[in-house]
């Protein structure tokens, strides 16, 4: 971190700004020039709060120099992480992630015939929403506990391992047999969701939250992890921007700018970032040949019907040539799904 | 609402999605073009799901008229809501809601000083964090419990009313003797703690999230309205652009936006829109002028010292020359304070 | 500037570098610490290209300190600049700036009509495009040189110093009775138009891009300023964001941020900014309340058969109104319109 | 397009209504429902002002059905549109466009070398600026003309077919013997140039604006096709965010939509959008998975000593490595290069 002093600054006040640094526990290296003096600040910054020192009266500028996340830096864990999550099924690494199914678990059929389609397909994870997050009150809010239920039914009956969202630390107990928990993207900065879920050991699916820069994104992962849970998967979902022809903008530059900061697994989930179907197979392209671990697909069995963002589901049908395209491109950087 | 059917459509396809669309308990209103079919959906559409209509194979575009949210909506409650918070103090109507007090609450000193001070200066309502939401792990995360005692203590000196954020819905319990609860943005559609404040009857302050639009502020509200609790003050506190001198962009237009469409009473938090503290009087000035029903204002005894968000927070002199401004400005619009 | 060193760089690389930035004319501040080496360099720095010393292999990070900007930067010009257009008219200082007329110059009868009520009201400039820069090739795109004919008779006729668009350097000569040259929001970055509008000495009125920063602002006024052109005023327009209930987003913060950071005036156009006729009330009485310099405003004789903004438009019957609450306004700040 | 009329509107009004509609030529299709009126128009509707039909007292909500462009428009011309540059070289179709080169054509050595080296890594278009749109007055500028003379020696050397940005009308005969003219994001709605480049039949590179949407950029397509020049290129260049990290964010769904809405080329400019050289290679993969026609890639043989955007330019041994990944995925979608 560097603070930048303002020329006029008495040296009185100076010295006080300094000992307050030191009190930090940090090294300080001052630079004096005819116009401005620089003190540069050595060690662990992370726990500084940046905008106290530059509510100080003397103070021009702060500027960090070092990132504020220590646990998902990959500059202090060189190596990719790779997430187990049943015998020979891996987050992260060689293998390539496919999570499919539907936006909400409406039935015992819907979801086991979905399952049985996206597993004959590829796809090795099966999605579902038992508590889904509605803009409206007046919309249909997730079959619940119910729905949890079900998906292991799903799971028992393909062997597909489950991926759930959370929308309530309360809930928490009703996910211990979940094999994914899920964090969506307007709980991004639920904080104290966080902080119940770094407590557990099971895997995490974090999303990024629409408005939400990618250092916020590996702040969070950071809330989890300090907590001592490091099993960790960042999702790209797509971000809001002025345009409004898709339903978000995926920023695709985020995987590999995730990847060279964090150790940790990117996914990328090309159904909500677009919310066309026709956009899918496309996006889901780019996902893979940017260098993302995984996609995240929303199939339905009768998308015209489904209770919940069916515009933007894939068919069965259009999955299978989603998946015929998704295995070419795994290909090229040796991915195995 | 209004669905555009393609050119081409099969006339037994259009007769299914009639059936589709009367199943919603509309009645339909057809006009048929050469070149496109127009279907009018007649009557209260706001639990249709325009996404799904838009999946049909047929639909060539879906376009709201009516506004999906009916509690907060002007059109079915066109006088001003006035929410009584104690004998003489409202929100609401002709009375300017002046909210102050420091980001977090730190100590029994600190937040009496400050209590005595911006009362004294005309502040209405006391304002303190227990609960902090704050981006890093690593950083303060509030006194929680004892903060809310504290805040109560700084009450009965003053007898000003309190406001203070809630962060996850099992500390519900401890905000019963709160006058005001604040929903911070990053839980603006936390769903599931808005569903537990629409069954209590205490006034909720909900602030906008970074990223949401005015209608889906206003659908949030929707969430704790629809569940019985019509005590619901909006917050416009900033919004996320591609602007970085300032912390957030304060959508000023907003307040009388959301006046227009809602009945509900809108203040503004010019300290976190701005981030800045020499922006704070100008903010001010500009959100009374524009017509919000109150302001809410960072006031710290000592903001160099502050334990979060010192960098934005007044000093209690500085505050007192808002205050004198603030009384010019509500002058003109006969507002009394 | 500072300039962060990677850890593990060279002594030989680090020198290679020293030598190239002393190339610049600046001195030299080295700070060496444990963990990493910064310069500091003073001195005028505003013709260095940050992005090519980033990109120099070992460096970690460049920061500005210093403003890109001279001529239009408050630290080298104290005082505010006051833009003298006629005996007895000013832009800037205790001056208020009302300026109004029509989104394009129709006619001879509409643009007289529009200029007496305007006047009546307490307008001091007209306003009127005979140049329009429409989205649509389609679209009315002005009357050109007889637009600019009609509002000199319209001067003539009330006296008001006239505003008007130019879109193409081409058309400069056109602009010589002109009494402040307009650029707009789509040409702010039109760098070879600005250079030749700093060769002139005409007041230019430029308006902030719809994506551009407060400092590419600045920097587009410098552009005229080096050229020789000291007489700019700064227009907010209102910025492009994901809210799309208003056209754009006013955004109010910038005006005090711009007048700190500038001594240049700085109106606000709440008409272009909100898009919608009854935003223009209360966004102007928030402009004059956050400390603009003047306000533009769209009023036509008859907004229902507008040529091109008519959407948006007040009639004189409105702009009357609004006129009683600016002089309201600008009376708390001892503003003389 | 399909107007809502007010549920309390006067019959005589309404009448009016239809008469100014009918006055567009378009035929009116009324569909009468117990709480609202809707107003169908069908025939070309593309120049109707929206905003004017709005701005009439009784109108509730105007929403377009019909796209505004007609000439860029796919439903009028299915065939993808396949742009001739020289005997054996297009743009558009099967063909896979790399165009690569210096930001800044600088000297004859240095173009003429970067451009060998492009050619010889598979590069079939050499890119360079003379003249030069820089955020600061005081930043180097372009050799102008002689850039010009300069492109046109390292094409006589290679073949290599050559595209440079032009930045004002009144240079437009310097680019006669150009082979491709670009128009940079800066001047996507510098609507007179546009105009003048209508009238001419050479290709155009029509670089999208950082804050214009997909409907604009073919709004400013249509401008030029409207005059006559139906050799368009559209380039995604990245659009202005909230995001910092990167210079820009990589649209990258933009590709997929702009080739389903228009029947013209679209290509990718990794550099700009990313503004960080490590991000040219996952970014050129992503671009050519996602179904670009081609992409724009910086190369300069001394990035550290660039006179402009160093910062994000390959070196003619990255870029030879980032072309080994391009063939690979061209063959993919059976691209030739």
């Amino acid at each position: 971190m560097i603070v930048v002093i303002k020329n006029d600054a008495p040296q009185e006040k100076v010295d006080e700004l300094k000992q307050m640094l030191e009190g930090y526990g940090v090294t300080l290296n001052l630079s004096v020039g005819t116009h401005s003096t620089v003190i540069g600040l050595l060690g662990d910054t992370s726990a500084i709060d940046a905008d106290l020192i530059a509510a100080q009266d003397i103070v021009e500028a702060v500027k960090r120099v070092q990132e504020p996340y220590k646990k998902a830096n990959r500059k202090f864990h060189p190596e990719n992480t790779v997430i187990n999550i049943k015998p020979g099924v891996d987050i992260g690494g060689k293998s390539l992630a496919v999570i499919a199914g539907p936006c909400s678990v409406e039935s015992e059929e819907q979801i086991i015939e979905v399952a049985k389609r996206v597993k004959a397909a590829g796809a090795n994870f099966l999605r579902g929403g038992a508590f889904k997050p509605r803009t409206s009150p007046y919309s249909f809010q997730g079959l619940k506990a119910e729905g949890l239920e079900l998906l292991k039914i799903a799971r028992r009956e393909t062997g597909l391992p489950i991926v759930t969202e959370i929308m309530s630390v309360e809930h928490l107990p009703l996910f211990e047999d979940v094999d994914i928990i899920q964090v969506g993207a307007r709980n991004m900065q639920n904080f104290e969701m966080l902080k119940e879920l770094g407590k557990i050991d099971k895997p995490i699916l974090l999303k990024r939250g629409l408005a939400n820069t990618i250092e916020e994104l590996l702040m969070s992962a950071e809330y989890i992890m300090s907590g001592g849970n490091e099993n960790v998967i960042l999702c790209e979902r797509g971000i809001r921007t002025f345009e409004t022809y898709t339903r978000n903008t995926l920023d695709i530059s985020a995987v590999p700018v995730l990847k060279r900061l964090s150790h940790l697994p990117v996914i990328v989930d090309p159904s909500h970032a677009g919310g066309l179907p026709w956009l899918v197979e496309p996006l889901t392209k780019a996902a893979i040949a940017v260098g993302a671990d995984g996609v995240m697909i929303e199939v339905h069995n009768n998308p015209k019907k489904a209770l919940s963002d069916g515009a933007q589901s894939l068919t069965p049908d259009q999955f299978d040539n989603v998946m015929k395209m998704v295995k070419k491109y795994a290909a090229i950087g040796d991915r195995t799904i």
